[in-house]
């Protein structure tokens, strides 16, 4: 009997799992970043998503009120803005001043037309709405330092200075008081306009860190790392970067995505959140790496802000279509065409929250997370041009999280079931995560099932988590369908959505509950 | 007796040169651009060149009219513009829109004063009515890459964006739909403003041509080559460049000049295209290895995108001058003077010829060239201010190769006699290249006589040349002059042209005629 | 008995130090330009310093006439212009035209708000009335060739180009006349706006002094060395730069600063001219290696353009506060705050005196030089705010040498008292340069005794001094002061200033005169 067959018989048989908290340590406290998301310039997420003015919901200012009725249920803190691929050909300037004088442009990253109705003004005005802090990205694949520079002054200056000014006569008085910046966006990725090697990125996002600091020295500056695990550079190009780079950068990103054709069975795309474990590990490595050659004493932080489930193969097909029109002239450019509009299955969502159980499980490093995207493009919320907004299966293990987890951070021990994979051998079928907070005197579980074929009884040692309080259970869900890759729609805008889960606390104090094959739970505790 | 005392004796006692065409293969359809010319803003090419607004002969627009009929006579299919040096430090927006309100300038290349009278809006317009294609080099010295993309969509863009738009705006509602762009010039030569080194060269065009192409695909973008063969690092900048740059590069330029003065002897000047067949291999090798080091199918062609004879020690002469006066702000910056106006001899014409065969002759990897330059700069055309246009000597195999130069490309076998060269030790004295055209039942084979002492009678066995269609001569002309430093002059414009040639086809199939000592001749050919 | 107390013991007991011009060759020509100095946009240096318009005796510029009139006592050559560090981050044409249009910005390297009141226009006129030459430092932090062409254009150029035309428009018909620009400003250093790596840089200037003498052959360029000895990389900085970029460039930056608390001893901080040599013969050493390198024949000379005596640590204490204090957009972006306003004692003049010593002394390679700064920044001339004007200590040897010493220079044999230090072992007491004018017949010896422990008698051989003539002492005098931290103020402004000393040529033609401890003198011999 060879080990994988092995450990898939153990899972099946034994059907019980056991978390324990006893002894947890509070890992980190939970970073309000990390239920962040992006919208890019792309597709619909800016332009019939966050923005139609036509819109019978939309505001005096032409955004959309069901949507931002979405993002505030969704619980999102704080938003990339405004790429991705797009920021690396873009002017800040032009997404600024009177509507009627801003120019159109070509968007090299996504072929579109970009008409630059909406820019950091507008964008700044929508985050005052949404509650939502930005992060903005800067572009440094046409342009560099002293164009980061002069944006820096526009967004963030005191009055007095030209642009700082500029931006009072655009009708912003005050400092937009943006503190995260992104130099540049994947330029490791040669599909980047004006990507770089790692050295001449090492050399361009010192400079302009070191020059940003500057005019701010408690900015939070973010360089990027690589664009996904899969690059020939990933590794080296994060401690080639950050050893040149660390005086000045706070964070590297990380940007990783998952779906299922993309995965080598339907058991390694529920058990992606292994990948991100990895990932994690060799990045928090390289950094390490580049703080001891500095002989530092500060972490430098990770801000995994592309994330999620996209089945890029659909994107990857439309590009190939596009180049294979060869034509001069002859692409349409569009604008705010349909595109990357991937629809969720409940399989999509149960990955979705295993992967912000990772994110919250290594919240000690990764302080900042951006889920991308927000509205229309690989995104919770969707959004009909003139018609209705509705949450697709991926809102609900997000929303749940941004909504609840406070406080401290605690990992549990895993026993039991066992899944196999191809690309990570045996692993725990259940994954799990804690928060709880000493003030409001509440906490949260977060658990998947990411076992494809059996259902798991779970047993929870509370242990140290409640610091020693009585808990009782305030609520609990379960995400779940017996068709995992049912959907939501326009039509249906409530297929899927969690339903009560029974979930209890026994006479020996352990909490227990049952999770059916590709589910998601959250159970709420408190005093 | 030595080998080259036995190879002159030998061109001089047989006298006989036998080429042919059996089992000939053809070797690669004409490309139309091989045709091309160049235009730079240097001297009088433009200003006194193809623009003069005050001359009795200017059109509406300010064109000379005797220019552009020469220029149809010369059968030029492809223009480059505007450099040469020239564009290492040109703003391409200073010649677009009204002309009164176009910057004048300092051209640091060529130390002028640049009106901007001329601009691509105006090139565009002479080129439709030159029926020219255009290809345009972008500046890679003082600028990079965003401003080639603010360029590329403002000559190309399709009307919506704010560059497009102004082109419109400016009086062109049309793409002017230009394919070739050159990344830089000359980027190798430390004369150039903004030069660089092969590492630096090979990111800033790899980066600029992948952005390019992702605004239109179907660009040809040509990367610099090596200025010239005696540049130190010729063939492994090449190597450098394209390996670097290979998956969104089309073509790698080369530029080769030669001249009497320059060459160990006038029989090495007369064998100059034997250099120009080295120079081919090595840059196609250089070529072949990028390919090979990219696992790549496509091969990259090369580009001979300035060629010709110039006597550069004239210039060099003139520059020398200029820098000895070494006084702050005492230098004139002329406007459009008299510079590089080279005067041709008879003999310059035949190796123009032959420089013209050898192209031809490797059409299946130059798929383009531009002799270098079109009127009054080292150029085919004069024209003098306010007066006359003429033909120069080098006119005659230029015009006649571009207007009946049609279908496949044949290289005949050469036996017969050889020449002794310093440089390039025995070499046929006989040239020599064909076409035949299946749909016009035409051809035309083109020779020199590089021999400086003995003339030679030519038997041409045109085996396979018009699959074996039965042929008749139509007509053949003679390039010859007993003085070989004849040339004309406004005032005897017609002192050296082609002549009747007497060319017959025997019984025996076989095509004879007598070229004399430094001579080129044109036999076409027909059903 | 140890060697220091042994040298120190000496110096005690001989107090007799022996200065012989015997067989002294004329080491060079006397560079006017060594007695230039330094304005920098910072602090008071300029508003408030040279140009405070409310002032009661501002001109009808705005300029402050007490501040002129001193700078013309100063003897002030060359000014170098805008900075520093300043530069870095400076759009040239922030400073011209009309002063209402002119746009308020941020200084990132001095955390100022810069108002561009003044600028190269209103520069250029001071400079006019001050008398004095401009050497300009382009911006290579934020900006680099193609800005540094148009800065080039419109100071120099001749009327009829846009950026020329541009500054007749602004008032100023002729061209300025700027020969000596610095391209950008200690590049080396990790605190500069845009710092580069020596590979970097030496790419940058290579190609930027190029262009910059494609526009004006008889420009002299600067190079930046390295910001200090004691970098990291000083030597192999050096070396890299000037050997790349050797063709186009005729002077490389040095930088020193010293002052007593950031010295070994207090006699240590006296002999600092000792590391003033020692920096001089690296980067000649540097210098002359590129020469070897490049096969050159034109020896690089060296422009000290920034020297002096500054208490670095009050600027750095200042510096930690700025950065404990990070918090965002609290830092109050000052209008011309007093910053770095040294106050300079007897010692620092001493040692300043020393300094000019030691730069005259190798004049034959330190062809230009700027004492560090000009008005109320580290600097000899202190002036009120709507109140009055002073000299400071060190004005009083500057403004000696600049006013006298013409000619060729002549460097002494010195024998006699030692002093002991802890970083240059045992040195001189006494140092000294002379200088004589064959034209005016005249000379000056400069003498500083540098001992902090005793007085010296001195006895000067002047030799071949004045070419043999008979010489008498015109005047002498001495700066000296037994409270050694002994300062002028607005209250005192005369406290130290030079008294008259007594020395005569006595029978044996020898000079003879006594030195205190911690001394400077200066003696004009005539005919």
């Amino acid at each position: 009997m060879t080990d994988e067959a092995n450990g898939m018989a153990a899972a099946e048989q034994e059907g019980q799992a056991a978390l324990s908290f006893a002894g947890a340590q509070a890992k980190a406290q939970v970073p309000r970043r990390i239920f962040g998301s992006f919208v890019e310039h792309l597709g619909r997420c800016v332009y019939g998503g966050i923005y139609e003015p036509g819109h019978p919901k939309a505001d005096e200012d032409g955004f959309r009120s069901d949507v931002l009725d979405l993002v505030k249920q969704l619980g999102v803190t704080c938003v990339r803005y405004p790429g991705g691929n797009f920021v690396s050909g873009y002017k800040w300037e032009d997404g600024t001043g009177p509507r009627e004088l801003r120019p159109v442009r070509r968007d090299l990253a996504w072929h579109a037309t970009e008409t630059n109705q909406m820019g950091i003004d507008d964008f700044y005005r929508w985050s005052r709405k949404a509650g939502t802090e930005i992060m903005l990205a800067v572009n440094m694949g046409t342009r560099g330092m002293a164009e980061a520079l002069d944006e820096l002054e526009y967004v963030n200056g005191a009055p007095g200075t030209a642009l700082a000014d500029r931006r009072v006569k655009n009708g912003i008085p005050e400092s937009m008081g943006v503190s995260m910046w992104c130099i540049g966006n994947e330029m490791d990725g040669p599909w980047q306009v004006g990507h770089m090697n790692a050295e001449e990125y090492a050399a361009a996002v010192e400079r302009t860190a070191h020059a940003m600091k500057l005019a701010e020295p408690g900015l939070e500056l973010v360089a990027c790392g690589s664009s996904s695990a899969h690059m020939p550079t990933f590794g080296s190009w994060e401690r080639t970067v950050l050893t040149k780079a660390y005086a000045n950068i706070d964070f590297v990103s990380c940007h990783a995505y998952y779906y299922e054709r993309g995965s080598a069975s339907l058991q390694d795309f529920l058990a992606a959140s292994e990948d991100m474990e990895t990932f994690i590990n060799t990045v928090v490595a390289a950094a390490d790496d580049a703080r001891a050659a500095n002989q530092g004493s500060k972490d430098i932080a990770l801000s995994f802000d592309e994330w999620g489930v996209w089945n890029q193969d659909v994107w990857n097909g439309e590009e190939d279509d596009w180049k294979r029109s060869k034509g001069l002239h002859t692409e349409p450019w569009p604008q705010a065409p349909h595109q990357l509009e991937d629809i969720y299955t409940v399989a999509d969502a149960v990955v979705e929250g295993s992967l912000m159980i990772t994110l919250l499980s290594h919240a000690d490093r990764v302080r900042s997370a951006s889920r991308a995207q927000l509205v229309n493009v690989i995104a919770p919320i969707m959004a009909e041009p003139n018609g209705p907004a509705w949450k697709q299966t991926i809102f609900y293990p997000f929303a749940e999280a941004a909504q609840h987890v406070r406080g401290s951070i605690f990992v549990p021990q895993v026993a039991g079931p066992k899944v196999a994979t191809k690309d990570y051998g045996n692993v725990d079928a259940l994954k799990a995560v804690a928060s709880w907070d000493g003030e409001s005197a509440s906490g949260v579980l977060l658990a998947v099932n990411r076992d494809v074929r059996a259902a798991h009884t779970v047993s929870v040692d509370l242990g140290s988590l409640a610091a020693g309080a009585t808990v009782r259970v305030k609520s609990a869900q379960l995400l779940h369908d017996d068709d995992i890759h049912a959907t939501n729609s326009a039509v249906q805008p409530d297929r899927v959505k969690p339903q009560a889960l029974e979930a209890a606390i026994g006479a020996d104090g352990k909490l227990t509950f049952q999770m059916p094959a590709v589910s998601w739970a959250a159970i709420e505790l408190g005093e």
